[in-house]
């Protein structure tokens, strides 16, 4: 029996059994008493925790004890510049946000723009330049605080970065790498020493300023290999284990079953952070798997099922009144709500959602070098 | 049959077959037709040169073409940095400082600071930084032109250099670096990378410059298989092929049967740029491997032989008077002169080798600035 989805770092396909993947990869679920934990010191949540949207973790534990005790925790996260940003890459940063917001975190954004470059043959670092040029204003279109929030590429701050990921490689044997990517003998040098290169910002902060410093990081679970290798790593040089807390994928608008999450080389199926009214109009009507019923009349009667249709996973997305969802959910699932009225819902969702994000996205092309990191 | 030495960039051990050596790397003899062709430049000869120190080369006859046509070139050399530098070192930066002034070249010396501390499990990055600045001294004392010699640690030029090394990591796989070095899947990850770093400097004046700039690097021929992956991205970056001109080594004292090349881990039998005069005599008078007879009557009668004789082969790399040089190996050959006569001719030529290093390593101290490359 051939496994029904893949989930590495550079590849992410089929229908992903996430209760599943936190067994085979080892993570903790993000429960109940944890998430309680959380609410302690932050009053609210967000409703990515309470949709088990974030729906699993590493080490998070010990970043509440850090709180706890009245100790700062720093994030990091990252974007890999290959493409423009689509509303899947949002999700984990949108998340940080909220998290610098409530925990006063620091946050170093990296962009490894080499890693593009040597993942994929046709893109050059000119190419991954420009696109990371593109996807800055995307991250600072989130909304981040300037003073907290250091973005840096990798090659531009590899005075700081090399050496140090230099450190990390000396502890880590291709036999290690192979095992925990898959990796082969026909891989490129570059390829194999990148991992070091995710690993080092888990430790920048405890570098630079000379004291234990624990870091927290919100990513998309197919991230969390890297750090593993990061983990095995940290106490051989004498830091702490990062923690990761883990998102789930936004599907692509074929639905997770068709085509996997919202893919940067699928571009009629994904909606850019940068598509007009109409375009998403156009895609979601167009492509939106539907959970309804094949006529108005069986859906009426039946129902649909908002359980496997993308326009209702958006919304769980993007949507954030609770109550409104729910009411979708059950007029959908009864047949009172038609496909089609199910989603203007969605595209009038994403469509108010994006205008914001477009216009800070306008505005972060002034303030860029207030949040850039170079050596 | 097990082959009786092994040259490879981390290990030089057993008595070489120079000869059997040009044919196993492929690398080509610097025949008399080529040495004339350089005579016709340099109007004198260098004696490492007369004397096939300087042995092998690949691709040098593409630099004198260059020459030929009127254009620069520009030179390349290293030293990594694992402890203080012996005289076995000094032998290809002082080739380099003679080409430097014969063809007025600009020279880039790399320290892969790095690279010993990949290779070595006992050094931390802090002593290789040590290293490098005490060795920086040694090669600022071998009296290059600071208007024209840019000296550079890795790991304090990595802005540069990491970009550089991504695109040449691109093209070479982990196969590829098995069979060039013999690394196995238990080699981490930095050593894996490493070739990458010392490719860059030979591409590096045509990328800064924007213009095609040939390369020549002077080095022991233990380094060139770095050099064969070289020139295997060479084309498919767009640059020339780098050309290499090759030294033997110098033994330790012991002789190259007993110990191979003059080596950073044997201390007593290695000559350091720093030993004072008495510890130079104590070292040859007490370990120089002999080419005399058992008796003083028996040498009288049957002669020594300088082809074994360390202190001989001593003076074949550091006294210049090649008539001197020439009546020295005849009256040790014939007996006229003695094992201990021969050693007080080597300690008086290398103390005064050293007494002149010394002083000019004492003054580089102030004026290291002018030769370092940082980002």
């Amino acid at each position: 029996m051939t496994k029904k989805y893949t989930v590495t770092p550079w590849e992410v396909s089929g229908e992903i059994d996430y209760a599943k993947l936190i067994r085979e990869f080892g993570v903790k679920p993000l429960d109940d008493k944890i998430i309680a934990r959380i609410e302690k010191h932050t009053k609210d949540l967000h409703y990515f925790l309470k949709r088990k949207i974030f729906f699993a973790h590493t080490y998070f534990d010990t970043i509440l004890e850090q709180v706890e005790k009245g100790n700062k925790f720093y994030l990091y996260t990252g974007r890999a510049p290959s493409g423009p940003v689509h509303l899947g890459h949002l999700i984990p940063w949108m998340f940080c946000k909220w998290l610098q917001d409530k925990f006063n975190a620091t946050l170093l954004f990296q962009i490894p723009d080499e890693e593009k470059f040597l993942f994929n043959e046709n893109l050059t670092l000119e190419d991954t330049k420009k696109w990371a040029d593109e996807n800055i204003l995307d991250i600072i279109a989130v909304g981040f605080d300037p003073k907290k929030t250091k973005i840096f590429l990798d090659t531009e701050y590899a005075k700081t970065m090399y050496k140090h990921a230099c450190r990390v490689s000396k502890k880590i044997t291709f036999s290690t790498v192979k095992t925990t990517f898959g990796f082969t003998d026909s891989f490129n040098l570059g390829q194999i020493f990148y991992t070091s290169m995710q690993s080092v910002p888990a430790f920048l902060p405890t570098i630079l300023e000379g004291k234990t410093t624990y870091c927290l990081i919100p990513c998309a679970i197919d991230q969390q290999p890297h750090f593993f290798l990061t983990n095995d790593v940290a106490p051989k040089l004498g830091y702490p284990k990062t923690a990761t807390i883990l998102s789930r994928f936004l599907p692509g608008l074929q639905g997770m079953h068709q085509e996997g999450k919202m893919s940067s080389s699928v571009e009629q199926t994904t909606i850019w952070t940068t598509d007009t009214p109409e375009k998403v109009r156009n895609k979601i009507m167009k492509y939106a798997f539907s959970g309804g019923r094949e006529t108005v009349e069986q859906h009426r009667k039946l129902g649909g099922n908002p359980d496997i249709d993308v326009s209702y996973q958006y919304l769980t997305y993007f949507l954030e009144d609770s109550n409104k969802l729910k009411q979708i959910y059950e007029d959908y699932k009864s047949g009172k709500m038609l496909t089609g009225e199910l989603k203007e819902i969605t595209i009038a969702v994403i469509n108010k959602f994006l205008k914001e994000h477009q216009a800070r996205r306008e505005k972060a092309k002034n303030i860029v070098e207030k949040f850039m990191l170079r050596d």
